[in-house]
């Protein structure tokens, strides 16, 4: 977590000089550009058209159960002024793009509730129309922007059809859920997604978002938690869960190519989860024998994470050791959240670092996982 | 965890040489003694023992849900032989309390399954007996022995009473419950137990157990997971729920005297735990005024960890400072989980540390939390 996530008034505090070096932005919060779920009208069926103008979105929404931060959720700063998308795409383009000099930004989908919702061909059409919307309105408007392929996660079937249906658009570079979900994601249940993940040389993607909301469990092994503060905290539980589910489950001995990206569940948790997962393997690994290595390394070879919202240790010198110990120089990649209330700016987000570890999270690692070329020129001089 | 987690069978690498300084053992898993919940018949009503004679004992198993590790979940040479209670208590002296040079141990309950079966007040009955059974049994019989008054944690109430009907006995230390739970433990549903607790100067103790169990919820926010390594690790994540749980909903500012004490869930994810909750409480603690100051100095204040199954960092380097950052010197209590198949041995559960910290964790935190005499004869040398 950043200053700016700590008082969102702080932005002020960002250095006025422009960055030098571009970046890749890996957490941008952007479609439908504007008009909420009503824009994807014209992508959707006439009979879940029908349904949408007769009932409206259908879709079990978080802020029913707990409230956010920031106003709306959002920066208090972040205004779309009036106009169509085009409007909506320039306002971006001058906050985000130009602004913070990102060479590439990807966009992690629309309101998950999607995902949770009961009608699985509503979700179906839903995300397809989604998926539709994007490329037109975004990724065929700006070539900065990369988007993720939403998916009726409720059926993975028909989640492997729409990535297929649209994974080889090169716009779309992984496929993408929420955080809250029926069973762990390294569940058999979930195999016919890999198999398309697989088959389109595209990662798969969890975002916090709708833990304990619509089909899900409580969000807890412990039930509801009451305030929003604490379910920030047990979403990092639940990642953990899918985290150690992929490596117990042996998902990547059956699907040695796929990544998994954890986006907005935090990141230093992860140091003492996979000692805990090291030293109980070496105990209990006649348990699972499928289980062929330590869980760090399926962690090292598979699963790549997004910094915001970041937590920091109080003593700045446990920074970089911790750093280390998640594998930050292969597995981290800079998300600023764009625009939500806890955006982390990438001048502020992180405490001084060697330049060789900024250029890796800010620049390399999404560039190698998502296949982004490199910048057109090389700029050189200070990460900043 | 230590040498004897990773491999039962390391034991025989303890030091031959008896340990010089006594300690405080604060986890260990005793009663009954012999014969399970039969044990129990004695002290039970009528009612409930012939209910008990009819159906056996009536309580979910979480190894009917998830299996455990070693022989039957103990140490392979932990054999108690035939005879009496007498015989067993013998037994348990020669294998743990003499060989390990403990001072004191502490009992913490029975088998926690009485406190997820739907029916309240056999879980009443059962608890109050295994109190009593262990009065005359264990404390009656031993002087080093301190135990857990076990309550029907699913009446607040009958709790209270339970607490109030076997809290003044010298040898009861805390009142003890489950980690597996239909709600957070922060939830006023409970606020009878903590009134009885303050009452009776007591601290609340929750123990790893019965997640996603009986009348529990699943054990993560994401459902059941499959296998005992990744539910350990789940177990965490409950126990993380439970700290912010206390922290936000105010408990502390209602029981300023309140102290909790968390069983067998590790330890070093309690650092990256209060950071995040320490940022978020900056960010947005206008959601929650009665929270007075950052949630790591509610940790520091009201809440005391045991050592078992200790995380262990990879670079060794990095151990002390993440002992700092949980407190370790005021809040963490050396537990062997005796005789559990992850027994951690005093003599090799942790890395060298200095000879101020191990008698802190080793005997004087235990001593200020349970009001436990100095020892009779300080003998001063090495820790070990």
């Amino acid at each position: 977590m950043s200053l700016t996530e700590q008082n969102p008034e702080t932005t002020a505090a960002e250095p006025k000089v422009k960055m030098k070096r571009s970046i890749i932005d890996c957490d941008l919060h952007l479609v439908p550009l504007r008009g909420g779920f009503n824009a994807l009208k014209p992508y959707l069926p006439r009979f879940y058209r029908e349904q949408l103008e007769t009932w409206g979105p259908r879709v079990p929404a978080q802020i029913g159960m707990y409230n956010n931060g920031g106003t709306n959720g959002t920066k208090n700063d972040h205004k779309i002024p009036p106009g169509d998308e085009t409007d909506a795409l320039n306002y971006i383009r001058s906050k985000l793009l130009d602004k913070y000099n990102v060479e590439y930004g990807i966009i992690t989908g629309m309101d998950y509730g999607i995902n949770t919702i009961p009608d699985t061909d509503y979700a179906a059409a839903v995300t397809s129309a989604c998926n539709d919307y994007t490329i037109e309105h975004v990724l065929d408007k700006e070539p900065r922007f990369r988007a993720s392929i939403m998916i009726p996660k409720q059926d993975p079937v028909l989640s492997a059809k729409e990535i297929d249906r649209v994974g080889s658009h090169p716009g779309f570079v992984q496929a993408i859920v929420s955080n809250g979900a029926e069973k762990p994601y390294g569940h058999r249940h979930y195999y016919p997604i890999y198999e398309a993940c697989v088959r389109n040389n595209l990662p798969f993607a969890i975002h916090v978002s709708m833990e304990g909301i619509g089909i899900n469990p409580p969000p807890t092994g412990a039930g509801y938690v009451s305030h929003y503060a604490e379910y920030r905290l047990a979403r990092a539980g639940i990642m953990m869960t899918h985290l150690a589910s992929f490596i117990y489950e042996g998902v990547f001995e059956l699907f040695p190519t796929l990544k998994v990206v954890m986006i907005e569940a935090g990141m230093l948790w992860i140091a003492p989860a996979i000692w805990r997962m090291d030293q109980d393997w070496k105990a209990l690994r006649h348990n699972t024998p499928w289980v062929k290595k330590p869980p760090s390394e399926y962690y090292r070879d598979h699963f790549r994470v997004t910094s915001q919202p970041i937590e920091l240790p109080p003593k700045p010198e446990l920074f970089a050791p911790l750093m280390d110990a998640i594998y930050a120089e292969t597995n981290l990649m800079f998300a600023s959240d764009y625009p939500h209330w806890d955006f982390d700016s990438p001048q502020l987000a992180f405490p001084k670092m060697s330049d060789e570890r900024w250029e890796r999270i800010f620049y390399q690692n999404a560039a190698e996982l998502y296949g982004l070329p490199q910048r057109a020129a090389a700029e050189g001089g200070e990460g900043l």
